[in-house]
Parts: structure tokens; C-alpha cells; sequence
């Protein structure tokens, strides 16, 4: 008889790694499972997302979703979202659109240009930050091994899943689950970051090099992932009741100490985090009677912990 | 300004839409768009699931999730699911876990074997059925042609997402958004189809050539994938009364006409659905400045509609 905890991992193995854990971590005579590599990894195997580019969402309910920002692939529009944080331009508006297996969208709902909340100090004109040369970006970067249908290259810059122009040195956020990206008009720069979208459906990776994004969901995505979905076309409410309210959107640098998430987040530039991947794309553990020996970019997973733990 | 209703498709180009179809299908003279290509369908191009092959889950909410079973792909595990919903297993029961962007899982949660409920006349050991060599998949066989890391081809047969191998003439279910598949333990042939997931999140191919995988949703999706997540280890519920119950499920045809929901499903082997494939491929529509050239197979849309429409 199938016992109910097993599709993925057996409870079992989940509780012999615990047991490993315990006891210090294995030996890597043979390949290590992600828990075990997780378990033996240090201290500089982690990294802190800088206060400064890391987003509270508080909900009404009191949720709270963390979103590390990614400067270095869309720095102006970065600079708005950071405006925005500081002078509190989302608190009190609401989250206006879920639509089933692709995104969550968040703004004032207003679409009379008058009547629309005003920026404030932000920048009314954007340019389309689609790609990015930052040298920040090569610096960090990661390449993963394996084919990619969307991008040349695919692989971790700045803690991101990003594609790559290897001739054209250029890099761009894909749109794996948790990425967060500016809703725009037609026109390529017609995103204010006023707007944020989520995904929260399957990597709709047609959008890469067509949005301006800004970060990615670092804790919290089930917050977002399981508001209703939206009766309207793409996934908009249809009554202003249905949409989810937001207390405030601010930066953690603007937020005290004893309220603030503190998150480690996982280095994607470290011999660890390779063998992670390694450990995905070729699952050891008996569960598993076929290997993939591949992985596509947004399966990998980007652990993050409580840095108070 | 942004607008709201633009991240994929500005509101402007959808009521364009509606008024093309207004006035009868748009000359192909350039590429078209998806709505333009199903507003040209004609009934041949649709399908109607077999009655028998249709699963409600009719939840106690009042929510049904409409399920397409693939006798092609896991016969064995199809016939028990077709039996346990004959004699109603499941009704009463309930979902049991929800796992932020993996799976929502159904069954009985005891797990002491002797005070399971009784599987009726259902087989109590089936073989793995993780591949296929049915003809009938042979026969419906449409080929993305698209790379794909998991798979040596992927594309559609009986109107599921499927990999295939051509050297071994094997097909199997991709681990898509929706799709469902029998739970299991350690052995391969350890699931008797009680136990049963849908995919909810990002697509876990790895479990591809793993699972028996008995169909897919084709309707109801949003009632499976915004069940809050358990907090108990994969995702499980700790609290019973943190469930959500099932009311019952059955197949279409034993529920009275009336009662039915009938759905039609684009074809997959035809002219039109290569057609809508292209156009997803290269999205053409001024949104998009730059075409992706690919699309994975789960990016592929398998439109639905309503019989009676």
C-alpha cells in the first residue's frame, strides 16, 4: 500500500537526514543528496541579501513576502521600485489581478491618468531595461550545463535565474517562478515600476528580453500563489472586494531590526551550490528509477533560510 | 502610464479580438494570433472526451475539477481509477496535501494498512507503468519541434503531453501543470492508483519515466493550485480539519446528463494546433519585441471549452 508521504521523497528519507544531520554530515563517498549538501555547507557558502535590496510585502492579513531586488539587471527601474518603498507609495493599494498558472499584478487599479496615485519623487519616464552588460553580473556568473530552449546560455547571476548572450555580453532575469517584473504598455518603456507582477504558473520564459524585471520572491511565494484567481480577463477582479489588500511594501533598510526577516540566502557561485545542481540533475536516491541527467533553469532550487535559526 | 490589464496582453488587442470574431475570422494573409486561430476552428478541429474517460472531482465546496484520464499511457492504473470511482472510493475522502509549486495529492490518510478503506474491486497490485508502446499514441503522435532536455522528442498523443523515445518506441506523460499521476513508495510497483497528484507548480519533469500517470485536468485547475499549502513536511496537512474534503468523484458516465459538464478539447494531430503552436512559438502581436523562437512543451495551451457554448 502507498503511504500518503512519498510521492517526491519518502518521510523516511526525510527523517534519515535529519538523523544525518544529527550526526554531523555524511561522508561524500558517494553523491550526497541536496540535504546532506545542505547540511555540510559553512557559513560563506550563504550570503545576506543587502537591507537595501530586499522588499517587505506585508498583506493585510499580516503575510509577509520577501522579494530580494536585482539592481544590476534593471537598475533604474530598481530605483523607482526603491522610491516607491520609502515614500510608501503602494501601502493601501491592493494586488488586482491573479491569473491561473501565470502571474499576480499589484498597482492602483486606477486607469484614468489623472486620478492615479501620484509617484512622488520616482521617475515618470523609464527606459526598457530588458538586458543588462553590469559587470556585476559576469562576475557572479554561474552557467548551467544544460540545454536551453529560450537562451543561448542559461545559469545564476547576482542570486538570480538568468539567460545569456555570450556575444553579445548581455543577461536577462527568465521568468522562472517568483520572478518580479514591471507591467508595461506596447511600448517597451512604458513600465514606471508602479506596477510588479509575480509569476506564480509555469515559467512563461517567452517574456525574457520582452519586461523590465526587478527581482525575485525569496520567501512567501504561497502568500501569492494561492490568492484566488481572478474572474476578469487575464485574471483581473472584477470587484474591487475581491482584491487582496497591502498594508505596506518597504524596504528592509527603512524597517527596524525587530521587525525585519532575516534570510540567508544560498551562494549560486560556490563548488556547493554546483554539486546541489549536480544532486538535481541526477536524483540518487532510490525513489528515483530513471535519472534526467538534466535540469531545466527554473527547477533549480534556491534555498534560503532563517538567518535567526 | 501603464495600464493595468497589459503584462501579456494589452485589453485594447483582446477587444480587438472579440470584434475580428464579430465579424468572422481574419484573412490569413499575415500569422495569426491564438484567438484568431481558434475563432477559425471548425467542430473537426475539437474533440469531446469519451464519457468514460472523464473524471468530476466534485469537491465539497461545490467546485468541480474535470479530469481527461490516458488509458494509453498506464491502462492498468486507468481501470483501477475508473473502478474506485465506480464504486466510490473516494467520496468522503480528501486532499491531503498542497505543496507550494509542486502537487495537491488526494487519498485516504491513514496509513496503518488495516484500517485502510477497502479498495473494493479494484486490483490491489498493478505493475509500474511509467512508458508506453499503445498504438494509439503511435497513431496521434505530434511532434513539437522544439529542443527539450528531459525527453529525446516531446510533443502530444492522445491529446496529452508526452516524451518520447524513438529508438525504444516509447511515450510517456510529461509532468506538466495539471497533470495527474498515482502516488507511490519506494517500489515501482507499489502505487494502486488510491493515491492520487496533480502538478500544480513549475513542471517537475525529473518524476517523468518515474510515475504511473493516469491523465490530466482539463478543467479546474484554479480550484486545485489556490488550496492553501500544508505546513507539515511535503507539504502535507497537519490538522485534519485543514483538508479539503471531497465530496465525490465519478465518472461522466455514470452521472446523469444533466449533470455533466461537457467540454471540448482542441485537437492536438491537426493543422489548426500546429498552426496555434507556431503562433506561440513567435509571438507576433506588437506586445512582444522580441520572439522566443521556442516553446517548451508545458508552455504549449490546450484550449477548452464549453459543448454547450
Amino acid at each position: 500500500m502507498p503511504k500518503l508521504r512519498t510521492i517526491v521523497v519518502p518521510l523516511s528519507l526525510v527523517l534519515a537526514c535529519l538523523d544525518a544531520q544529527a550526526a554531523g554530515p555524511a561522508a561524500p563517498a558517494k553523491p550526497r543528496s541536496m540535504q546532506e549538501i545542505l547540511d555540510a555547507s559553512t557559513p560563506a557558502d550563504w550570503r545576506r541579501p543587502a537591507p537595501e535590496d530586499t522588499l517587505y510585502m506585508d498583506l493585510a492579513d499580516g503575510h509577509r513576502v520577501v522579494i530580494e531586488l536585482a539592481p544590476a539587471l534593471a537598475p533604474q527601474h530598481v530605483a523607482n521600485v526603491r522610491t516607491f518603498a520609502r515614500e510608501g507609495y503602494w501601502n493601501g493599494l491592493s494586488i488586482v489581478r491573479s491569473q491561473d498558472n501565470f502571474v499576480v499584478q499589484w498597482g492602483d487599479p486606477e486607469e484614468d491618468a489623472k486620478k492615479r496615485k501620484p509617484i512622488g519623487s520616482a521617475k515618470a519616464k523609464l527606459p526598457a531595461e530588458f538586458t543588462s552588460r553590469d559587470a556585476a553580473l559576469a562576475k557572479g556568473w554561474t552557467r548551467l550545463p544544460d540545454v536551453d530552449g529560450w537562451a543561448p546560455e542559461v545559469g545564476f547571476a547576482a542570486g538570480m535565474p538568468v539567460g545569456r548572450d555570450p556575444k553579445a555580453g548581455t543577461y536577462w532575469m527568465a521568468h522562472c517562478y517568483g520572478a518580479v517584473g514591471a507591467g508595461r504598455n506596447e511600448a517597451a518603456d512604458s513600465s514606471d515600476a508602479t506596477e510588479l507582477y509575480v509569476v506564480t504558473g509555469q515559467s512563461p520564459r517567452q517574456l525574457d528580453r520582452n519586461m523590465s524585471m526587478v527581482g525575485r520572491v525569496v520567501q512567501g511565494m504561497e502568500w501569492l500563489s494561492t490568492i484566488p484567481r481572478g474572474t476578469g480577463p487575464l485574471g483581473f477582479f472584477e470587484k474591487p472586494e475581491q482584491r487582496v489588500a497591502i498594508r505596506s511594501i518597504r524596504l528592509a533598510s527603512d524597517v527596524p531590526a525587530a521587525e525585519r526577516t532575516e534570510v540567508e540566502l544560498l551562494r549560486t557561485d560556490s563548488p556547493l551550490f554546483a554539486e546541489l545542481v549536480e544532486a538535481r540533475r541526477n536524483r540518487r536516491d532510490a525513489f528515483y528509477k530513471v535519472q534526467a541527467g538534466h535540469i531545466d533553469l527554473c527547477n533549480v532550487p534556491l534555498p534560503v533560510r532563517d538567518a535567526k535559526r
